[in-house]
């Protein structure tokens, strides 16, 4: 059978679960990379059906995620795992990643890094003393017509950026009914999704794209979150103000209690000499407009300026690429990290356009800032990067 | 030649003045009104050349206002203008609806009703003392979709309200080169505008949407208002945090620079039920969503459950109605109260969906509180409908 | 009361009918006309109290045309009517038009301009014999962005056309039960509406769009006109594929059966350089696209380049105009029409962008060619522009 | 290394070539699939270094699909490829099809099955008297929204059908300069492509969805095929009229000319209680409109009715999913067909939604009858299935 380059490792992500198995297409879209060792599931005999649905070699089927780093970490070099995976609930994930590169695996984690900042903190020096690579999976950066947005902007296209609005709103969780879903349950669950919901699952999306695109840096915030749906413990819903290194002011929205949204997640960034927007749900146009002059639409596929967004693209315009091909973009990028690794070139994440342990600390931070923000009545906070 | 039943006459609206020829078309559409009398100018040849270029008898055209007022009285019962709508800069909105009414004329005002809350409150008085009616021209709220969501809203189709978005967004402003022009110049000038352009002259547009479709009256607010074109001494952008007095949070986002956007307004409403959304660029659509069910789109003619929609319309579906229509429809109703009051019927405005003094107050308080809490550093402040 | 430079009478149009409050809102609009005599109904009462509603004077509402003219023609000149607008069914349409031209009034009619082809080319010979002006009511080609379209492709800027598309879709006729309504029963039936329904009330209008938009002219079809519903005599669908002058192909789709369809006019002009698309129903957004290149939403009031289409508006961008206010261009158009006539100038109807006989005649031909054509086994049939 | 349980080999798709680049992540994408040989260019160094890039076994990667049919039956039961998938230009279809079924294995073939309707009489016997199975990748089929569509007519939602409108625009091939590019020269050269280049390629694509939808078939056709660009021997774009075995009407627009025009496919059926809408470029949306009555959007993910839509999703509503997933899922759905062969199951490909054989001569039909008829001065045509 045919081998991709590249071997991977994946932790969590058990038959039924939403995101592993979203990973698991994204890793195997563009033939690069091998799924070919797992722990999916807390409960073994899960994860072994889990292996077998997957094809998956009995023997790097392991009881827990322990058993895996030790015994991979046995392997030849032309066979065991180049990195691993982390699709688990939230608590877990900064426990596996300091096992991971305690073990000497590259590690590819579902967002959030952590579970709060203090942790991404101690992750982040472990992975500055340590040779491994750490990739985050903010999917949304992954887009092809968000990459263009981001390179128009670093080229100048709009001018000095004034004004943004971003906003994820969600309607799933807008009822009680709602919360039986296993999905629901663990991120309202401050043990396993930390001190937030809605700030914590989605609106550091939002966050962390307005910066990705805009290259500006949020400094101050004034943050309202609510609790809508009796009875929970975590914010569903809030708002917060935003204000950018530049100056410029921004608003960023997100909602899991918009009942009837889907998964509208869209972004608009003013300029004083042009400004733009972009909406998930259609993810291949993006809109230029301008001063007292027709709007472009902008089309994925058609006289794109930004390389980034060319390669992130598989088809000619109007054949319509989505998720699953934004997040197989990350993993693509991932493995070039590794390869050029592997090559024995000095890396970084930034060279390869993936999301890393930096993006991690600011999207903790953020969740915190927010958090703290809200229950305050004063209006403005420094939007803080240390612990508290 | 034809007559209406209703004469009318204008203040403010010479050749060149934009809204001035709106409302004129608006009172001219459904054939319900003359125009037989002005004081267009006060520069009397520029009056006059407006009188003659409307065909209007160069008689009834006044230098002055007051000589509108005290002139107009002499005629007959079945000669002099019912009522005088006024279409000036806002700081002379208050003297001559003061004087109109003293004069025993009902008055249409543009919006805002005065330069503040101070005036507006003297204002009521003035009128709640007086046999006049007075009505302020809050155009969006005379949309046949916006009646509808209105009339569903109050049906409980959505069931209890918990979030509103509303935004109201324009680019008109972006540049300083755009202050030149005579609609920007006394927006931007506190003596002519008041204390405060983006939230007089749109925000209280959106915040007066929002409480007409909901229902929700304002309780309180966080403002952060801006001033992005360097040299500004009003906002020309700014974002106000909502509660209402159901407890529902919404934001308001208000922008005169965000560039490229034309006269975006538009507003989402989510229920525990259903929510909706209307945008004003697109206005005879009204989405109705609904949880995991498929979203409805209903269209301008097509299936209204309102009696005031449906009555808003003049064509079938499919046949597009606008701004001006919308204009129109406050006219109409305006009509309709006038004749009531003729007719010798105890009447309020409420009965006739016209937007009054009441309005108005609230409209002037919204301006003030959230200019006052945007100074602060104090997040939410209790929305206040007394005088500072 | 303020007087209008012109004096309309209109014929048809009594309290109930869709087109003539139509007509009188656009006459209205803008303050050029007013309506002040009438024979509204063939039942003088009904004629009568639609004259008490409108506020005209109740000796300027007459029985029968007949009298109208006879009437009219013996004001003085400051006092009759300038000109007469026709707003019956088809089938009084060319004997109204005559005695209206031979009573020395210009007219405005509704369209279909007469029953069939013969009947219009009599009545261009009347008009060319008389000195009274001919306006045809194409509503469509009122539209501001219509307008830029034509200008943008009479400058080139789309290159050779090269194929076009054009629908007009509707659902109201959809069902049986759809034919108890007054507008269905005339449309419906040959002896009021002539040889066709769908063709001769919605397909002409697109056959006119797409020449006045092009510049090019029908000169070959291929017609499938369609009875879906059980019971009709007449079409109530067709399809009709088009050749142009300069060799290029067209696609003319038409249906009162497109069961969900409001009233779905929409264009597409492709040329050799760039191409264009318009839909009635979001009339005004103009969309340009380009070889290999974004595409341009050119909006209403922006940036515009036609002097025609800047004049066809009177709000700014974002304030959306519709079918009344396009409704409206003709008869401002009309109005300049016969100012200009009044002044003793020279004029035709292309100078002031009024569709005129010559359009009519094409209309006409249109629908008989079309019918006749579906009739046939032969697949191209040439366009005649002759009585058969 | 992880195994799926399907082996599949490769015909055509070296490097650098679309659509076998596109086959591969179709195959890809749900992990059931494993690329085990190929030939991928008649270039057998090209072929080679193919291999080597898709990590597939050098000792697999063959000069010829004649050695690969020839070596591969001698590999194991377990080893040997289970199906060969053809990517070539059409006229090897036949060929090589033919061969493979001959060497027993089951064949995936690209649109346009053979060159011919002939050869594909003569494919449709061969496999009728052999064991293997075979699918035809008309990948638009594969949408979720197009199976709901389908099902909800088969359920008789929209009643009786009885008008369609279906159309596939590019403007690829709009200039003479795009002839230059690879997939350009063999698609206009009639030894490669057969006789027909727009309705072979692109309008066989909207014969097949319309069908496919509608549940109805092409009885007769009017055809008019067009050379726009000069020079041109095979049409570049066309219209057919259609006529349905139920007595309905529709009208099918295919171009590869319409300037500006992506890759625009969409259909719209309405039936006499109520009519759908849906567009390839926005496959997640599917409008469902009725009479008098609102118009419902139903979308990717919520409240779906059709099992079949259903399981072809992979993400939760407002993830859009796009054109390579909708080619994955005619993968996994001849995958399923494989299966219950291999077990022992009686089988057709109508069970398991795979366009099969049937399709194919009906789209080799589809082509040839346009053709003819667009020769022919005579209107309307009947449809012929058997070869001229």
């Amino acid at each position: 059978m045919n081998k991709a380059r590249i071997r991977m490792g994946m932790i969590g992500g058990a038959e039924g679960a939403f995101i592993g198995a979203v990973h698991r297409i994204a890793a195997r879209l563009d033939g690069l990379i091998d799924l070919v060792a797992g722990s999916f599931s807390s409960d073994p005999a899960r994860s072994q059906s889990t292996a077998t649905m997957l094809g998956i070699d009995p023997a790097r089927c392991y009881d827990t995620y322990q058993d895996m780093f030790q015994e991979e970490a046995k392997l030849a070099d032309n066979q065991r795992i180049d990195f691993v995976v982390i699709v688990t609930p939230n608590h877990l994930h900064f426990p596996i990643a300091k096992l991971a590169i305690e073990s000497g695996f590259h590690v590819l984690s579902d967002k959030p890094a952590t579970l709060n900042l203090q942790e991404a903190r101690a992750l982040q020096t472990l992975i500055n003393s340590s040779d491994c690579l750490y990739g985050l999976t903010h999917t949304y950066t992954g887009y092809p017509m968000v990459k263009e947005a981001r390179y128009r902007i670093a080229q100048g296209q709009l001018g000095a950026i004034r004004k943004v609005v971003v906003e994820y709103s969600q309607g799933w969780l807008a009822t009680q009914e709602d919360e039986a879903g296993k999905q629901a349950q663990w991120r309202l669950d401050a043990t396993k999704a930390g001190i937030s919901c809605c700030i914590a699952d989605i609106g550091v999306h939002a966050a962390n794209l307005v910066e990705y695109v805009s290259g500006l840096a949020i400094e101050a915030l004034c943050a309202d979150l609510n609790h809508v749906v009796p009875g929970r413990t975590l914010d569903d819903d809030g708002t917060v103000l935003l204000r950018f290194d530049n100056g410029c002011k921004g608003v960023l929205l997100a909602s899991q209690i918009a009942l009837g949204e889907e998964n509208n997640l869209n972004l608009r960034i003013y300029g004083d000499k042009g400004s733009l927007e972009w909406s998930q749900m259609e993810p291949n146009s993006l809109w230029l407009k301008s001063h007292n002059a027709p709007t472009t639409l902008l089309r994925a596929g058609v006289a794109l300026q930004s390389e980034a967004a060319r390669n992130a693209l598989r088809t000619p315009a109007g054949h319509p690429e989505g998720y699953l091909e934004a997040f197989a973009n990350i993993y693509v990028n991932f493995t070039k990290l590794i390869e050029a690794k592997k090559a024995g070139r000095a890396v970084n994440n930034h060279q390869f356009d993936v999301p890393g342990i930096e993006d991690a600390i600011r999207g903790m931070a953020f969740i915190e800032n927010a958090v703290e923000a809200s229950s305050k009545n004063t209006k403005w906070h420094t939007f803080k990067l240390d612990e508290r």
